[in-house]
């Protein structure tokens, strides 16, 4: 099995145009754990001036996929995500922290909390996440 | 309560800087029932050149938010989604259509399936949704 | 792969203890489609007299889980099954329909419809659910 | 509102009638945290000798339930709850623990850990689960 590194995991994330679109980056990835960041903009809101949920399903499904990637490989196919919305979202920047709760070789588990980060650091939970992924063979 | 109707409803849809940004368009807003569809762009794409999980992700959200706001009224927060995926989306276009399941006063419970379209208008399903949406009273 | 057919796959609900203590018998059993009906008991209840909703979830859960069978073949694992309550269930019966939506070589997906049915036959949809399923190499 | 405490919650517990088919007991009850244990019998079980999911999904749910009503009160209607199979469960007892992520006037959010509990004492994740709960107004 090909493991991967932050180097690489971002080049898969910067080989994603619609990660580009919408500015994502990755900010923590290691064994287990995989963060990513999208900063707040204009054109990701809904039509009350909060992030559209659409971005907050993104994330989670991302930063399912990464973290899942990070103990499986890079061949993987996420099965299925659950998001449970908490508050709306704005501030400066989204964080989505997945972590893996269960890994073997053909299927990952992972969970994901969504953050909105306000200008001084303060966190929001915004959002939950759960999501299974599998392994390419 | 207030009752959405296409022209209404493309108007919020038209009011979501990011749906604007994903090209997404209304076909279908009738009672119990939305249709939400995104023509295939290069910039929504993932590194292998199919439609990016997070871009369904969103018709999907956002087709169950519209089809519960045709029984709740425009008021709705989206309280949680599920979805899986069945095949990598490809082809010209990509059709969630939502309907509603069951709509309380309260709360309305949605299905919805996402098709990928090809050129010659053959349908794929890509992946398959559930979702509930409160009333905000 | 072995093929389930109705006889067989009632074999296997009769092997499961769980499913015997409730008392849950299996209706339809064709490709592509399982249903499972339980008859209300006074000890399937929960605090208000209506049907818990954990013998909803058992229900879905076996009867996206024979779906899944009826095209994957007898060694499946379910993954994941996400269930949206709708009303509270009362009446003789409960019925667990569940089709398979897709299914591959190596997993299926399904959904579910929870009827409860009244005396007189008329059925009141309860809870819908949505599952995966992965067979075992 | 009425506030939930370990005494009164025991007794909605012990007036199910399915919780206590399956005797399921209350080990954890405070603000925010519910765990409900199943000890593992016989005719819990499926056809291989695990537990069956069907009482992993009763145990999510219904931990879920309590956890929820910890917060918003002892009226409450489970909305939706997702559960994620990691490993078939066999042991001694089955320990569902859910705490609540989020709560506020009308909804609570809350994830589940459910663990088969080896007799001397090992636990093995064996699921996890998220579910929203609403309070009935």
């Amino acid at each position: 099995m090909v493991t991967l590194d932050m180097e690489t995991a971002r080049m898969v994330l910067a080989a994603q145009p619609f990660s580009v679109l919408l500015g994502a980056r990755l900010e923590v990835f290691e064994k287990g754990r995989a963060t990513i960041v999208v900063p707040v903009r204009e054109n990701l809101k809904q039509q009350n001036g909060f992030l559209h949920g659409g971005v907050l399903a993104y994330a989670a499904d991302n930063a399912v996929t990464f973290a899942a990637g990070s103990t499986l490989g890079p061949e993987v196919l996420t099965s299925g995500v659950t998001i449970s919305y908490i508050r709306p979202a704005s501030g400066v920047t989204l964080q989505a922290e997945a972590e893996v709760t269960y890994t073997g070789r053909r299927q990952a588990v992972c969970r994901c909390d969504l953050y909105a980060v306000a200008e001084g650091g303060a966190r929001v939970l915004s959002a939950i996440a759960q999501g299974s992924v599998l392994a390419v063979s």
